[in-house]
């Protein structure tokens, strides 16, 4: 296995599984077959046809529209968890849109938008030491009762991004719930970069976007999990994170690009390494493929 | 002005103006339409046809052809710039080749690369400073009297890849001539990344990659320029670099690059920031116009 091979993980779809979810003619989003189907019964919401789902509310920025609309999606998960179309809800509301500076032309709970390719933006914060000029990372193993990848490695604190917060109360909050990361620690957290990539899953499409931070801690700062999500926190020599990278499946997948990342900006993945290039670029898929027709 | 549009202008090309230059059905590079006719006098080196220019030397990767060939584009060069169609030569030998790791096909003259199409590749560091949790960076101002881009803001050392040296030793080389940076000093610079561009110029195209370093100063360096090339350095707050990369053409266009980037992983360009990923994703700019046909 390679660092490639990570990226490509995280970067495999065939859109021929798909139809095109459409609000006024703006690609939003993108429904397996099967799923498009089951949402036949709802015509009034729902225009399916043979080469895609028109969704006929949220016509316009109008907040009735935007309420009532959202109602609505909820409101159809329900029935479709019910019928066992969708596994489960979360609970926590992602905005419906395509670019992160629009505005959200409807809500939809988090586990049900892969169902319909909208497109998801999270966080992920690497947490290091230096120590002796070598860089260690923190990895957290994620609780076995986790309901989602549950013992994989990740990143100190990562989380989606729900509407309504802003990204800087959004990581603060997950460093103290997640690791339990101090305020003047957290006041030195900073954004580094971001990270698309677009995969296929059984259910749907993940086309998301994952926003970077770096934060080195001191020596003293040990994480602690306040929510049971991480079961332990290690911290690791950066050559042996890369190796676990490289050469095992032990690390959540989009994990894995968030470290590659930062192997990248630290000079632990040098230009010299074959395919440099690709793996730069390869952290930043394109995503056009909601704009086009 | 903004940061945005500093990407774009380092990424204008109109490829109609051009014919792909080929080597065993490999695209290699892109020549402009009248560069072409002036290779028509040399048939047995160069087949000039309606879709592209077919160079007919370095068939294999065979020691001799390499040689030969090297030594026949370095001729029809000098005759090139005796008939004005080369501005001058540089002296120093760029590979020709497409992807990094590739062996060399043919050694071309750096000044004569961009009017073959073919890519060159470079390395800029950003040294900068630490003082009081702020950070500052070098700028240098480029000599009056330098043949390209005089009186040009730019990176505190930057350099092209000349054939047959190593990364590690040119970008070591260049911080001793361009700014006196001692040995103990260059031990502590790293990669940090890629940026790839494509810029049409009067005379061709520059499909490029700068290999990007940075290099945490202390406060007592002051850089010495060695080789007349540069006039002054400044050290500048990030804010003001900033403001002028965004806001003036001060810079060299290609630094205005490394900056950007400079920028977004010291979390001076926020996620927040409109375009945010417009910008990340636009200091990659996909290369594959050189595999497909």
């Amino acid at each position: 296995m390679s660092y490639l091979d990570k990226i490509r993980q995280c970067n495999r779809y065939d859109l021929s599984h798909f139809k095109p979810l459409q609000i006024d003619q703006q690609r939003i989003g993108w429904v397996k077959h099967s799923f498009a189907e089951a949402l036949k019964p709802w015509p009034a919401v729902f225009k399916v046809t043979e080469n895609q789902v028109a969704l006929a509310i949220a016509s316009d920025d109008n907040a009735s529209d935007f309420e009532a609309g959202s109602q609505a999606l909820g409101e159809i998960n329900r029935h479709l968890v019910d019928a066992g179309m969708i596994k489960h809800t979360h609970g926590e509301q992602y905005p419906v849109k395509t670019l992160f500076e629009q505005p959200a032309r409807l809500l939809i709970d988090r586990a049900a938008a892969p169902y319909y390719g909208i497109r998801a933006w999270g966080q992920h914060l690497n947490g290091y030491v230096k120590k002796n000029h070598r860089i260690y990372i923190w990895v957290a193993t994620r609780s076995k009762t986790k309901g989602t990848f549950p013992g994989k490695l990740d990143n100190l604190v990562a989380g989606g991004l729900p509407y309504g917060i802003t990204l800087n109360n959004n990581i603060a909050k997950e460093c103290r719930e997640e690791a339990s990361v101090p305020d003047e620690l957290i006041h030195r957290l900073y954004p580094v970069g971001a990270i698309s990539y677009c995969v296929e899953i059984d259910d749907g499409l993940k086309p998301d976007i994952m926003f970077c931070y770096d934060l080195e801690l001191p020596e003293s700062f040990i994480p602690v999990c306040q929510d049971g999500e991480v079961e332990r926190f290690d911290l690791l020599p950066i050559e042996e994170v890369a190796q676990i990278v490289r050469d095992t499946d032990r690390f959540k997948q989009n994990c894995n690009l968030v470290i590659i990342d930062f192997l990248i900006r630290h000079g632990h993945i040098r230009p010299e390494q074959e395919g440099y290039l690709e793996l730069v670029r390869g952290l930043r898929q394109p995503f056009d493929f909601f704009d086009a027709i």
